[in-house]
């Protein structure tokens, strides 16, 4: 039974306020997809027990999905995954040494028995974890199927009517 | 409404035979979860057009998840996803000169608006693969997530009751 | 049978709009030896049935050679090669977080069986690849051929004749 | 004050009973000192509750330092740091794809505020922070000082000693 | 005009004759597609004079690709492309202690002005550099064309008839 | 025995003038929780013997912890824990070409017996080391627990308290 | 024998202008210490026959070391390498894409047999090519060893004596 | 004026016994091209002291290179260059997880101002870094030079005189 429309099935978590400047991306995919979420700083190393607090209750609060954004050693993702059964995508950040290749590794090498779905670095990534969040729930929900398809077309559309790269 | 029970939910593609040593694990997993699924070699560069078909049928044909692996210069899960609603979960296989290090990135670094959800290198991405699959699955076909629950239960447990590695 | 000068002999393709910044220096290059080419956007995740369609007919067209550039996990390259007989000539175009490494083992890990010529990351990949094109056409086409050799004879005088840095 | 001599005072945890092949050195490493210790197998991933209980009641059980060892996408010794403060000490486990260097950036890159001392990737790291739990006590308790400074100075007349290759 | 079908098209090199076991892949798949070659070891640091000589001599002698392999710092194939006009197509060695990448980097990232076509690290190189090489020379000699053609047939036939992997 | 209040507890050494923009940082640090240090620039390369003295003399003059920081061929952190018993944290130094990989490496991959504790690339890194030093104090003087406990709580707080990013 | 003072002892050489900008401060540094030395842009690439000719009138024309820098797939110090017997010292130039780390591994990695001495990425790399140059003459040339003698000396004092960073 | 012919012109030193199997290739090379030379285990890190009164004592004591190798965070080849002006060649041993890249990275980063020249990882580095420092020698002692030549001479016939790899 999919939740009220005005319930959050999304949460859009992200270890630091900095990290929104990236978020942002996946909560106007979200918006624009007719998909009701909410967004959060939780921060895995200075906020654990919120953390902890926000993955016991996200089934119950009716969450579809968790999309959780961090950087460096990020455990964001990985720890919420540890905590709830709903299915978490994380987002690594560009981080500044290391222009996010850390974040990718911290997030993706999860041992076998407790997944995290990965997408790219930065921008792309939050966009592409917000279009994923928005699939796995167009079964159910088939507005968001077709604003998911209507934006593929478009997408597709757009490339192939304007494909001279020189105009 | 959920397909039949023998109808596969899930597609499991590789793009080479010597892919299966790391993709059985997921095949294992899901077998265990009970999600019906498929499994199937399909080459992105040697079996473009088959690769096209599979997922242009994929949605019609009830899929409900591919999972995809690949290694080295890994097309198959972008490629998938280029052509199917479907979501796609790709799993880098460990290649022999780079260790799957270009098979991660040439999956998880896609562009933004078609994601991959993209798990960790070889066997634990595999497996990670299956049990997301599943939990995507779990809120309506309430068997497999009673079963996913069950299989984090006994794995907390395990490490729980049997904590000193010294034994 | 050389094709008539004014159809193309090489495609010039590439992912996205922004790509062009790297690619114009493929196309400014055969220009600058006369190698007729034309110059598209196809992009192998948002219009894969573009990209099928254009790599299934450049053999027919009179295609010789496709250079395609292309970023992050970037299919585009090997996907061509998957569908064509035509020699494929991959550039990794420098992106934002992995400065092209990403794209550069997307490119050239190709498997056996399906070739991809890779050149180096951003300009100067480009810039190699029209040369590279223009050195596969020159026993055919000796203007080309002609045009080549001057141009790598100016390069060498252009160094040998001005070799103090300090001026 | 000291803890009475038999109470431990380092906890060695690692997040899977494979890593007791690498951590048993900073184990058999802190016996030789005559450090009082514990050991534990807690998954951050699959036993976060414990791993927060774990935390959580370190310091009141006279723990006064933690060596934490895990591997791939560690999360354990950053996640302790964040529950407790009683100062942790990483161990980057080597990873079977990318031989420790995600576990190394998973665990050396936190953020600024929740510290992780991190050693070298396998048994060297575990040896090293044996070595340096031993003289953060070594003010406290004289003849576990002692006992360091004997070790040094044997490790540093075994090479010198014996500093012919050849023999 | 085509050379007579016994002198050779194609020439293979190679920096050392430990090289051999990767580069044999090429020779192998060009009498399999019947492109008349010839084998050599010429060391671009050991040999240069050798080097400058056969790239001097490749164009007069009818040469209308090389094929270079090298490992590490391998200059071979870089300054070959420096001597002569024929294309060169390069590929990396696996190396001992980088895997690689030192060959790759040292291989693919050609300034400007002296193109390399670059493929895969090792076998799956060293084959596809002689599957390039036929398709370049497939449009002037017909029957080269032809065996390229029923190889890739073959080749996806191969896959599609075949695509259980549990069999 | 605790030394008194106005002796440096802690010595902040650096490479470099120019490492004084990271590691400005950690002095900040050591100030807000009130320990006691000195800072001083000693370059392992360009003034060994000024190194070896500093690190000879470290423990009789009470410092009980050394933070230090370097870039590149990162050799101070080391060289200091080689000549002292005084526990060593290791800073690296964000470099210009390589980010600080160099400088990370250089500092973590300490062989077995000579332990350096390592935190992260830069001025995270700095901030770390510094409350990790406080953390090695709190236990003797308990005002820098105090204070420690009283940052983390306020750190806490902070994310906690102001979770919404896009206010 | 000395050679004459006003004959160059040493060769910069740089594949491109644009490395001047890195290369020069290889000669500020031969200036200073008073070591004759000529500069010279060789391509490897674009000129290899300069190259070769180069090399191979060094030692006759009286040169006891040459400085050689390049970026990118960098091979003129290997091939200076390969065709004189006067030692080669390596300067790897910062590179576009990967920040020099392809030019420092085409650099090093040279196969046994035929040495390249390589220095660090970018300016300091040239400093300390002119540094070690210099220090290859000190024996015969006891004005160049007291030059470097008292460079040293003089950094180290800089060093000691300005040790406060705040300042 | 050169030393007795007894006197080691050349150190080779080495931070482990362990590193013996790489290092005896630089002594084998020595011996065959009549390099005198001594061969020592000192270890940067567990003989400090010892390691600065070898670099102290290395001039005095006629040495005129040092050949130093190393693994892992690698400091020997950067201290001895620090406390000697006698040059310091540096040879990055293979380390185990990260294959070396830490050891070459350690070696070759050097700040401006104390050069190491750095050849390659592993055993061909220890056979470039004989061969470098009896180049050094060979302006004064032209019986090295000789050898040096004839072993150059002979490593190039036995490449060209035995070209075909298949026999």
């Amino acid at each position: 039974m999919p939740a009220p429309s005005d319930t959050p099935l999304v949460g859009i978590v992200m270890g630091s306020r900095s990290d929104w400047d990236t978020m942002q991306h996946a909560a106007v995919k979200l918006d624009a997809l007719g998909v009701p979420h909410e967004v959060r700083v939780v921060s895995a190393h200075r906020t654990p027990d919120v953390l902890f607090d926000y993955a016991a209750g996200a089934e119950a609060r009716g969450l579809r999905a968790i999309i959780a954004g961090a950087g460096g050693a990020a455990h964001l993702p990985g720890m919420l995954a540890a905590k709830t059964p709903v299915p978490v995508l994380g987002v690594p950040v560009q981080s500044k040494a290391l222009n996010g290749l850390d974040s990718l590794l911290s997030i993706v090498q999860m041992p076998g028995g407790v997944p995290v779905a990965t997408f790219a670095i930065g921008q792309a990534g939050a966009i592409n974890a917000a279009l994923f969040a928005a699939a796995m729930l167009a079964n159910e929900q088939p507005q968001i199927g077709a604003a998911l398809a209507a934006f593929r077309q478009r997408q597709t559309d757009d490339v192939a009517g304007n494909d001279d790269p020189r105009q």
